[in-house]
């Protein structure tokens, strides 16, 4: 792009997304340069804002704005339910509140136990969480890490935690998803569907 | 996103951009706040510098920063070819530039005559054009416009005015792509291919 150092700095820096390859890039600028350039600058400036501003939630780790306890830890009904549910991001948060099933509160790890990567129990934040349950205010612990082998770890990591402090630790059940095609699923997913089976 | 208004706006501002629905958004706006919050600032930062700054160049239309006359209408070298390539796109001039064989300068029209959409020769810069082949320092004009029924009838018509200054118009070639399957090419283009065949 000799003809604009400008715009070619553009298609660079629109590559810190992740998906974005130097074509897609380019496609995105020469679209927001020619259509939406309005639109563009409100992007940039929330960027920035939410970039200095979003912080982590004190309670659950989960985002929140200015480093306040956010609205769901500071919801005393969500509380008084005793039910925590301990995700690995914030996105879980956001896939289970979306079922508007769940009244517990949550905890947010950002990842999952990985020796292999440096990440252990300080990382995930664990001791805080070991202090939470150590107050006798949560009664049962909902694991809702991925059914991965780290995800698996880390739950069973958090449920010696709690089965020392009599909280109740619960897994999320593994299983055929709703509208799924028994013959397209995994040996080890049907596997589990079958040990976890229900009576009708 | 009731915890944080502020990445809720980050999700929403996001959609601005061409194939970002909802999901994508959300996946960019946790992936910066976790894995990249400098890079998404420096990206704020250019969005707005780009949006503000670039312009378009007054000679060939394509961009330019500050609306300066770009630099390959600033090369004497390029302008004393006396070749003149209309594209629809500065998309179009980087992909022509990306291969290094073309020596001439460009004209970038934004689009296509389209009278269904309000597009005439003006929007095009058409009276422009025609004024640049009125100087008599082209003699040859070459129409790079895609090879649809809009490109193909935009072509046509500025044919028809360089052929009343007595520049010679020339459409780039219509055939089979280099690495391409005779067999999995539709039946227009074949036809192409075999009227614009050359010796051996």
């Amino acid at each position: 792009m000799k003809f604009s150092p400008l715009v070619e700095r553009l298609i660079s820096d629109l590559q810190v997304m992740p998906g974005v390859g130097p074509r897609t890039a380019q496609r995105i600028a020469f679209y927001l340069l020619d259509h939406n350039r309005e639109g563009a600058v409100k992007l940039g400036e929330t960027l920035n804002e939410a970039m200095s501003r979003v912080s982590y939630c004190p309670k659950c780790h989960s985002y929140s704005d200015d480093g306040a306890v956010c609205s769901i830890c500071s919801s005393q009904k969500r509380l008084a339910t005793g039910i925590l549910c301990v995700v690995e991001s914030p996105a879980d948060v956001l896939a289970i509140e979306q079922t508007g099933e769940f009244e517990g509160t949550f905890f947010v790890l950002h990842g999952h136990l990985s020796p292999i990567d440096g990440i252990g129990p300080a990382e995930l934040g664990l001791d805080q969480l070991t202090s939470m349950l150590d107050t006798g205010d949560y009664h049962e612990i909902i694991l809702a890490t991925n059914p991965t082998v780290e995800g698996d770890t880390t739950a069973h990591y958090i449920a010696h935690i709690a089965s020392r402090r009599n909280v109740t630790a619960t897994r999320i059940a593994r299983g055929i998803p709703v509208g799924g095609e028994l013959e397209s699923i995994d040996g080890s997913t049907i596997m589990k569907s079958l040990a976890g089976r229900s009576p009708l």
